[in-house]
């Protein structure tokens, strides 16, 4: 049994980035942005209103303060700042999300900043605290070999990418590389497949490399992000896995 | 017994806005701003500490989403974006004093949202709609006649204000108008009084105005804020009137 | 001879509006975003750039600082901070403009701004002066009959809406209104050609309006918002009426 | 001769910092803040207006765009993106300090943005990229030894700081750091001095760094700025150094 997560609510204002609604009818968990890289309280609401009414959870999609640069852009933002942001974002959507019948039931940290909790053990710590002073209880999606890991008092989750290249260490390939994201529906859904069954993923040198995961995302911002996301769940289901949320 | 409350907590960034510890030792309600007109969430957070270190009790002093004008610019904002906005900033401010051992137990509206609250039925229910899908039991402060008197579903508290001028309606006198502010402690601690004890107040066109009021607030960025505030509270004191939270 | 001016590079960060690149082919006039209500510096930049490159005129699309609101919510901004906010943009624009080869040719004011000069002088001597403070020689689009025209120093030019309702008394019908923004083609194309060679319009009464413009304003942001303008635009031709830039 | 710059014009909104008046009567060069880290477009009118009003010279305080990290956290920004940030800040400044009757004479990045480029190849590139696309003769401060110097078409003027602690590779001491800024007046005087006269000053290690530099920073923003600036000043001067603007 597997989780299959996507970033949604990523507009702002007038600005929309997504076919939402297509999505969540695919998902099984929901990455929802809190307002610091994307998402405005309106649209957060209606995106937690339709997620509760689809049966899907809902998680605080939490980013640096950063909505020019999508919270794409590294940031060396304090420990006890990130800690309050952090806390704030969840709080946030939490309140949001109860609002309309659900609650947040998980934590992904987006863009620079899930890649820097990866290797900094100074914000991984800090944004652990922050789930740690809201709700304990509450899981953190990253990766696996992430700093987050050797943080005590919070759990985490592994998630893999369906439809990104690995690194042979186990990283992602960075957005800023070319074939950093992969677009081709068939191979993505066979990359799924073998990530849902298996457990491994071939990195761009080549080499296997082991994603054991309890979720699995898929973007919804690329083009045919929805197409994408339907052949990865179509084709896992019929490999046997089932689908449905890690939290 | 009265309630004297002030708002806090509005600094942002590197700058701050009056000398909030003193102030958290003088009244027994704290307006803590919640990131749209000021506060950021390492001070909520700190501002939150404070609060709930010396037992003063924690409100949510929500707003429009204008920080260049600190919220004191009026804004045709549609209802269901307002409440989705209000709900966010008390969701935010709850969370986050909850990781400090308190909790938001009331909301007061900033600057021109609560002016404008005073006189706009349909700002009022949605300001009040986000208060009910958040915590109908949560009271809101208002002046005596305002317009969320008439919304159904929710507390409504009234509350005076020490240091401003009063129309003879009742409302404020405009910021933008000479002598909107009161400045001199000793008339200020006499208006404080009469409006403790007696329910009353002069208006600026010499009329007596009823301000019967649970709460009072005092402010805390206007030049010499916290001895007027001090005077406030001992003047109070010794009237014979208690002090205490009214939430 | 007519203008034809849209709204350009109304994306931000991530964020896109409207087929920029198609309504410049169309256009004589480009409503160039500058930052407040959308646009960031680098998509003024490509929109500078492409601008230039097809000859099609730059003007400064200023607007109340709302992202949020994409700057169609009215707001009580103080006249001499309104002054310094419209000089800022015009500025940030023109010396992008500059750095592509172009320069800021006349300042169109954005949504709730540009409904609001047209009844209020307070904000329409406000936005006039930031035209004088930064070069007096530049044009201000706005509608016939607005208070811009009474204010002294500044040069004012009319323009129409093909897509747009008209009030009786010349005004727009609120977005807010059904059937403010006329979606159908041939509606469009046949007001648009009446506007450009008789100077008239049925408003929503049935009355008959004088719009003689010097530009029409053709929008970019609604659905089918491309095939409207090259619509509009072909008409207008056949009609045998000349485009070019007014500035 | 040398020049004294500060920062200046870094409040925002409501909030203020420094003592901005008595700076403009110490400082022979004025770095304003354009708006990405502090500044709004009032202030900056202010700030010009009172800067010319002085013979000071107006410099554009370029940043990275972090309001609520007053421009001191690094970030990631692509080279295209940060070259039309930087642009679109001088362009501001400029067309309002020129509706004053002055014009921007140099630029300054400032805080993570100046440290950044010291040692960025990239975004050292992008920033003059800015410069040369507005005016290829304004000179860019910076610290000497910085990639900047290896940067070609833009000029670049050396600065030394009176109040910072020096690495013995000529780096400020990161103001995370204890002892990063220091404050004892009659040390920072006297370090003025040295720099002044000799070109040096002894790094934390103890050892002697040349910060031969045609212009000196004082800041605003701590404890005491004022009378740190003017004992400078005075000091300086009684040495036998004249000072003036280097634009």
């Amino acid at each position: 049994m597997i989780d299959l997560n996507a970033d949604l609510g990523e507009g702002f204002g007038p600005w929309r980035l997504g076919d939402d609604l297509a999505l969540l009818s695919i998902v099984t968990s929901a990455n929802v942005a809190c307002g610091f890289h994307a998402g405005d309280p309106l649209i957060m609401r209606r995106t937690c209103a339709a997620a509760v009414e689809r049966g899907v959870a809902i998680g605080a999609q939490v980013s640096y303060r950063d909505l020019a640069g999508f919270g794409r852009r590294e940031m060396d933002v304090a420990p006890e700042e990130l800690t309050a942001e952090v806390l704030y974002q969840i709080a946030a959507l939490d309140g949001i999300a109860r609002a309309e019948g659900g609650r947040v039931r998980y934590v992904k940290p987006h863009g620079a900043l899930y890649n820097r909790l990866v290797r900094d053990p100074a914000q991984a710590e800090a944004v652990a605290a922050a789930v740690v002073a809201y709700d304990p209880s509450l899981p953190l999606l990253t990766l696996p070999g992430s700093a987050l890991h050797d943080v005590g008092g919070v759990t985490v989750v592994d998630e893999c990418f369906a439809d990104r290249a690995y690194n042979p260490d186990g990283t992602l390939v960075s957005r800023r590389r070319p074939g950093a994201v992969i677009e081709d529906e068939q191979e993505v859904a066979a990359r799924a497949v073998r990530m849902a069954v298996d457990g491994t993923v071939e990195s761009i040198g080549g080499s296997v490399v082991r994603v054991a995961a309890r979720s699995m995302c898929v973007h919804g911002d690329t083009p045919g992000a929805v197409g994408l996301a339907r052949a990865v769940r179509t084709t896992i289901e019929r490999a046997g896995v089932r689908l449905g949320p890690f939290a």
